[in-house]
């Protein structure tokens, strides 16, 4: 089965990707873009769903400061 | 509107990322996981959707290497 795994800050946490995006958006020609925040998308495909959880808290996510959402493609 | 940007290293590009979680997970007791890719994911918010497509080439996604998706949340 195919997984999607999107880790994001947290809300409250420094997001200096996001941040440093929306600073490069005037010099680049774009308005009305606002509220980016950057964080990592993993991909996988799994034979067990039930461990997903798991390995989002121990290995792909820093819970401390990122939150996950995981998106089964049951396809 | 919302919208999300899945930026992915291109098939064939190495994935280092993705390489090094695949290779560390039978130390943490997984199995049955395979084929795992690490990439970006953006998140904003945005006036004009039409931009979207010149800022990921522009700014957010190296197009040699990568490859991007762009997810419009119309609601």
């Amino acid at each position: 089965m195919k997984a999607r795994v999107l880790i994001r800050p947290k809300q409250g946490i420094l997001d200096p990707q996001g941040q440093t995006v929306e600073r490069a958006l005037p010099a680049l020609g774009f308005d009305g873009i606002k509220n980016v925040h950057v964080g990592r998308l993993v991909e996988l495909e799994v034979e067990d769903a039930s461990q997903l959880e798991s390995l989002c808290e121990k290995l792909l996510a820093n819970t401390l400061i990122e939150d996950f959402e995981i998106q089964l493609d049951e396809s």
